[in-house]
């Protein structure tokens, strides 16, 4: 492994975006994007970092022709970062649900594809799609070892009590309906680089991580595990998110079948899709940067939309300072908590309670590794930008080694 | 009204609660309730305080019939508590759902019976059954004054952030889709009766309203307003209850669809029947006597639904916390509130950081009005017994005088 590069890839159903690390650096030498597969218009985008972007529409009938155009340009005599495959040590694959099954990312074999292959119930759109991205690359890489990352598998140590509904407990048993949660690589990173930064033990420390994307969850770590996290069965409970509803009465859907005439599915659809801060502001946008914009210019529904995102982030992070009886340190990333200063704000105007003050000036930044808290405040909060890639390659290393 | 009593009925599709309330000392006269009406074995029990309690299975084909025969015995020679009816001033009807046309109490007219029926589609079970007690009432005394106490106007003062859901808004707008709340008389008492306890300004308070009976919910009150509550479009929302399921991830109504091969309406039903900590504990019980003594001998299904209810009911209050950037006083009430000790000591496990501290001794007690916290906690823990039909007749004195 000494020197050698971890492939990271993240597959979707028609998309594949990849990263190629460096193992001893950590530092991305190239990476990419290859969209539309399978549907005409295939499009791969390509970046060796310090050189030039390479686009290209080009047919790709299947995520094995993508994968080929990938590994093709990382070693291509041009534009490539590397002289051969045998320069790539091994290969991350993110995996959206790991069910029960695993607490922890494991590298791939027969028996941990099947046993992937059982949680597609659980995450119908993701893990077929993440198998295809897994197979494709075991086919043109047959002697590198791969790693599966779960998004799941962070938050395998909830206790009973956060991980349960309050449904018949045989939901549980038959058909494993309980809380999983997801972004985990995003919340164990930043929670583990928080403890770094505040020169703290991992293990005894407090931690709320507010990752806000546009999928968008909260995780409580004590003590170095996940005691709670805001998605559920699947990524549509909890925040209020880009076009996702999060919380809601369950008697809704019923409500909305009858008044819209539609089936369950069509009215998931929509609270899938059409909802979140999109739905809320009268249709208007998902994107952050225009609902601030609209927001200053007077728009009801931005500032609606932003004040109702804002109160429930503020309302989880006070249900998991009770879930851990405290908290010590309180994070903000991804790419709205990354950049959107005003959010910051918004959410801490509720927590002067937890001893919390902003310092303005740190706060107007964007995108960087910062305090935010004032020194005085009691319970510190910082902005640590994620990197899920680089999660997932060190996950990758540490399991090759 | 000077020395004029209140009744005070509570109306459901097949039942019948009343109170006979003495408006100058607020003492319960007499009370009772009809049960199975329309339905054969019609039974009604009768209690003149201070006396002896009387059954009688008789039949009562409506609701109509029923309040005849509350009224008779009311009046009745021998077990009656009054000479007439010229002695009852006013009768206060609880009403579930206000929708929004409510926010505090009324007088009856025909606009308002016409407005209430409007609400009907929010509350489909309830609503009807509340009408038909009013109307049973109008032609059995058509020159009293009645009153409509709702279940839902005092949380009409939730700001938006708080009552809109992550939908498209025009549900909002077409629909009336939003957060209500109910058990309203019931926070509004318990915080106005903690205000007093405390010896403090109910404008300038920080209260949180643990309603915890067979259903549940929990408020927060800031300055003498409610600002959020658990329950939500429905009853169905928020805290694990006796039957109900509480907060879910919505895609679970469409994946126990699928799973089960039952429509939205049958889910629902199981989510409002069947769950809760009835369900978590493997439908063992939703009596929390049974629960807390199931759990003493071990009982590990009873274990997981005390847990799971303590748990949400602890992250609740956390969650208010933050809404209202603090809290000074945390009320327990209701069935669970008052009595279940067990449930007082796991929710205050999770509570130290707010400066909680339970005093054991009096935490030990049954439904009486007591301080469980100790002197030094910073957050005051009171036990207040709710009083919903005392609660029902003064909003009725207050409208008559």
């Amino acid at each position: 492994m000494t020197d050698s590069n971890i492939l990271v890839i993240n597959c979707g159903s028609s998309s594949l975006k990849f990263q190629l690390i460096n193992a001893q650096s950590e530092e991305v030498i190239a990476k990419g994007l290859c969209e539309r597969i399978g549907i005409e218009g295939s499009k791969m985008s390509y970046t060796p970092t310090g050189g030039e972007k390479y686009e290209a529409v080009t047919p790709m009938e299947d995520h094995t022709q993508a994968i080929r155009l990938v590994l093709s340009a990382i070693t291509d005599e041009k534009m490539g970062v590397v002289k051969s495959l045998d320069e790539i040590g091994a290969v991350g694959h993110r995996v959206v649900h790991g069910g029960e099954k695993f607490a922890s990312s494991v590298l791939i074999d027969d028996e941990v594809l099947k046993a992937i292959e059982e949680c597609n119930d659980l995450a119908p759109l993701h893990n077929p799609a993440n198998l295809i991205g897994i197979r494709a690359c075991m086919e043109l890489m047959p002697d590198t070892p791969m790693a599966a990352v779960f998004d799941t598998a962070f938050h395998q140590t909830m206790p009973k009590e956060a991980y349960l509904y309050g449904l018949p407990y045989h939901y549980y048993e038959d058909y494993k309906v309980r809380r999983y949660g997801f972004h985990g690589t995003s919340h164990s990173y930043v929670s583990r680089r928080a403890a770094q930064i505040l020169g703290k033990d991992y293990e005894d420390l407090k931690t709320i991580v507010c990752h806000l994307g546009n999928g968008a969850s909260i995780s409580a770590v004590k003590n170095g595990k996940c005691v709670d996290t805001s998605m559920g069965l699947t990524p549509l409970e909890g925040l209020i998110m880009g076009t996702r509803c999060g919380d809601l009465d369950p008697a809704i859907v019923e409500f909305l079948c009858n008044k819209e005439k539609k089936s369950v599915q069509e009215i998931l659809s929509v609270m899938n899709k059409e909802s979140g801060v999109f739905g809320l502001s009268g249709g208007f946008s998902s994107d952050f940067r225009d609902l601030v914009s609209a927001r200053d210019q007077g728009d009801e529904g931005a500032d609606r939309a932003l004040r109702a995102f804002s109160y429930r982030v503020a309302k989880y992070i006070g249900a998991y300072t009770a879930a851990m009886n405290g908290v010590d340190v309180i994070c903000f990333t991804a790419g709205i908590g990354e950049n959107t200063s005003l959010v910051r704000t918004m959410v801490a105007s509720y927590l002067g309670y937890l001893g919390i003050a902003l310092d303005e000036e740190a706060n107007k930044k964007r995108g960087e590794e910062i305090f935010i808290s004032t020194g005085e405040s009691k319970t510190k909060v910082l902005v640590v930008p994620t990197n899920e890639e680089l999660a997932i390659a060190r996950e990758t290393v540490a399991l090759v080694k």
